[in-house]
């Protein structure tokens, strides 16, 4: 299977647009433990700009994103790094309205993706993480990373981004 | 054990910050599926802006995130969603000077966290991803996401953020 076509452009746009970045980069004394001390973990949506939204700047805060917003194991891991290689003592949790794991298929998506990259349907193992309702699904999380054995017992904020409004919405707040 | 105390600070800081950003907000007709088609791999370090670095804007690319920007499975899982639901096809694996993880010592940290949240180390099983050599870590997880059964054979780039300067160095271009 070839290159799906039309890739590189963008990607072109990117170098140029780091370039213009450098010039006006602020060489600060910046290390790698986030100012704030927060750790966020939030959906990897387009809509949802983390910086913009949160105030937060350059050197503040963690921020750890994956489909749905959800508390795999690859967020517990990436926490444990955060608190105990770099001081992080708070987390915040952020889902949003119209993210597209919401009401997702799970078989719908297993036969689509197999047939796209030519894999028996059956053969497929994972779990794409869809849900039924969102806040739900966000006070599991906020659950899972409170009660984990591995991180400590640190606030853990839930918020919920209107991608129509950028509001954040207070779900469970600690 | 008690929260760590000093939280609740940087978080209400947050909310104030969103309400300045709703104000702002642009309603414009954004939908989920990325305008630039593209996904990037990140570390979740942060001194490293994504969106400001490579002049990305709100609507242009899935941002997904984890200590090292590693193609772990929650990774891969990420880009099936983005690929298969939100038709990206393109992948931007960026991770940089001055991370955690380079040259942490896997069972030092084992047994911090244990003594940190009450665990015998003996029995914590997590892999932290710790690697010797960055560049050499950065081609395995390109390596990892151009051969992924699952994944669509799109342009797969690898990029090192200099945190020192701002500059993306390109390591392996599609």
């Amino acid at each position: 299977m070839g290159h799906v076509p039309g890739g590189g452009r963008e990607y072109a746009r990117l170098l140029a647009e780091n370039e213009r970045y450098t010039e006006a980069f602020d060489r600060s004394a910046l290390t790698a433990a986030p100012l704030s001390g927060l750790a966020i973990v939030a959906c990897m949506d387009a809509r949802l700009d983390v910086e913009e939204a949160l105030g937060l700047r350059t050197g503040d805060a963690h921020i750890i994103r994956n489909a749905g917003g959800l508390a795999t194991d690859d967020v517990i891991r990436s926490l444990i790094v955060s608190q105990q290689l770099l001081g992080t003592n708070e987390v915040v949790v952020i889902q949003h309205t119209g993210c597209g794991l919401h009401g997702a298929d799970e078989d719908a998506l297993r036969d689509s993706l197999g047939a796209s990259v030519g894999v028996d349907a059956g053969e497929i193992r994972v779990d794409f993480g869809s849900f039924a309702d969102l806040q739900a699904n966000l006070l599991a999380q906020v659950a899972v990373l409170r009660e984990h054995p591995l991180l400590l017992d640190v606030p853990v904020h839930g918020l919920i981004f209107d991608v129509a409004t950028g509001r954040l919405h207070e779900v469970d707040r600690a």
